[in-house]
């Protein structure tokens, strides 16, 4: 039997907790004879700060080279408001991110029908929803330089931030998104604001350069990024899989994930390219470290239960356990159990650890 | 009676439709000797491409330098797609914003009782809604240079976009900010992305500086773009008046107005700084050009009637007026008249030129 190596990045807030409920999985796959895993740990994040100066140590990163998969947390929190930028808790991420170019952001947004209600939007707006968001996360807006804040002669300071996009990074997240589609509904849209951004020319001529010469069957709509943002709240159903860039992705998604009602539900992936074989992955729930619940018991761990599916799936070649993970997560909502972010108005809530316990009960 | 020198500069697609309305008003105006206007037309988008090869003509331009308040429709289309650059349809929106210095975008998202129904969202979540967004107009990634695509020498290209921010352009929209919160429910959240981008840092410290100086009776919030997307799903009445930097805006007040169901209502004003007791503004309605309804006589005028409105009020002292034009507004919706864009599943609905004549009965 193969070990599986797995590094576990709780990171800040309620990464913490939720990571927690995954350990048990793991230690319960391990004692059945399942898998057999050899496990890491580190910190990133404000933990890591506050163990030794940096958001993550060179350490933790050979450990995430080394790794079949990296299960993550979530970073930040109030804590480090006052943290020098480039040791913020969010460095410890994009570091992650860019070191192993970690290109692909997969973000499914669904609407798991027993959650239909806890939607702010109404039931047949979001019944059935399932998007998949794929974000380019390694380019962009997150990493170009000049990204800095200069002094003027006559005592302002002005802040620039680089937006830059090449053709194969466009043409990469392009490709993963068709070849996604064709495992879906067969149609992507790509975001961007070409009418404002010369990285939204850029990003639309490649995507259908890409889309004419490799995927002629899979359909493409190009929208742009404003329009999308309000197509997502008056009819998200209308897409399937959308692609676009890094800052465009992280705002679009996060209205994405709200939409279902879902938020503590939702896993992401974060691929590289393939090589030699093997391909890096990190693992993490959509949701953030909430500061205002961390340490209480409160958070939902089935985003990073489900995340840890993904990883068993995608990474770990486990998709028979993976399938077994998502179907336990299924039959506790059938059961009626819910974390306060899950319940509608009036019903009745469990922790972090029972929600932990019941899916390890259920599978 | 003093004469008011009014540009209107209808554009693309409904936008020249819903200006036709507005004329209307105009005219009967006019005829009741309430007040006088001395009326400019001009070519503006796709339009004034058409007809002389640019997106604004020099003309044009400087009768915008003239008037007292502009009254803009809409521009683009899928017709305009293959236009150069710096020729297309939306490069004469953003000449205008930038050559008149129209700093300060103000974006009502106002949930018409109503039309509560219309929304997406639950009638709970969006009833009462009335959000400001306050978005700077001038500044960041819109203008900032680099603006290029560039070739590699291997062959790629590279599209690069700069977003820039200086002391100054983020303290003048923090007080206009800040100014407007007093008279509305003295509370300010203000969105950027400090986690990423130095312009969020930035941002958010002059906010911080402004309000500590010169307004710490007002209250004030940061909030992450990210998560105000989100939060405007989520519980969208907790806003009151949002500040942000010019993408930002461009992408939360699209969602925004989208949660109201009356996305085909609502206003919005551009305004320039105080200089000799006149102020640039530039009045547009927060919809788009709508190709797929254009020449139809399906759009709702009322945006754009609103967007006089406040134009009576703000720029031409007429505050009289404009409050019998919304309450012209208000009379045509509790007598059930409806556009196709406000309609609830089964109600009847009217075009744009019956509307535009029920509001001006209404007068
Ligand atoms: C924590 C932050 C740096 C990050 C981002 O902006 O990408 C987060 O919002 C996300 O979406 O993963
Ligand atoms: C037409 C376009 C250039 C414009 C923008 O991006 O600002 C529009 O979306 C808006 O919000 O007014």
């Amino acid at each position: 039997m193969a070990t599986h190596k797995l590094l576990l990045l709780p990171g800040d807030g309620i990464g913490v907790e939720v990571m927690e409920e995954v350990k048990k999985i793991i230690a319960w796959l391990e004692s059945k004879g399942v898998a057999s895993f050899a496990i890491e740990e580190d910190l990133v994040g404000g933990a890591a700060f506050d163990d030794h100066g940096e958001s993550i140590s060179e350490g933790a990163m050979k450990k995430a080279h080394q790794a079949d998969a990296i299960m993550f947390g979530a970073v930040g929190g109030p804590k480090w408001d006052k943290v020098p930028y480039d040791k913020r808790p969010e460095a410890g991420l994009l570091r992650l991110r860019k070191d192993l170019d970690l290109f692909a952001n997969l973000r499914p947004a669904l609407c798991y029908p027993a959650l239909a209600d806890s939607s702010s939007l109404k039931r047949e707006i979001v019944e059935g929803l399932d998007i998949l968001i794929v974000r380019e996360l390694t380019g962009g807006v997150y990493f170009g330089e000049p990204k800095i804040i200069e002094e003027l002669p006559d005592g302002q300071q002005r802040a620039i931030d680089t937006q830059v996009y090449t053709t194969n990074e466009i043409a990469r997240i392009a490709r993963v998104a068709f070849e996604l589609a064709r495992l879906r509904k067969n149609i992507v849209h790509s975001a961007e604001k070409n009418n404002v951004m010369k990285s939204g020319v850029l990003w639309k001529q490649v995507v259908t350069k890409v889309h004419a010469e490799e995927y002629s069957d899979v359909g493409l709509e190009h929208i742009l990024a404003d329009n999308c943002a309000m197509q997502l709240v008056r009819n998200p159903k209308q897409f399937d899989v959308l692609v676009t860039d890094n800052l465009f992705g992280d705002i679009l998604s996060d209205a994405a994930s709200m939409l279902t009602g879902s938020l503590g539900m939702l896993p992401s992936a974060s691929l590289g390219a393939e090589k030699n074989g093997k391909r890096a992955a990190m693992y993490e729930p959509v949701h953030g470290s909430a500061p205002d619940i961390a340490g209480k018991g409160l958070a939902n761990p089935i985003a990073e239960i489900a995340s840890f599916g993904m990883a068993l799936r995608y990474s770990l070649g486990l998709g028979d356990i993976a399938d077994a993970v998502d179907r336990a997560i299924s039959r506790v909502l059938d059961q009626g159990l819910r974390t306060r972010d899950i319940a509608a108005l009036g019903e009745k809530t469990i922790g972090t650890s029972e929600m932990g316990n019941a899916v390890l009960a259920a599978l």
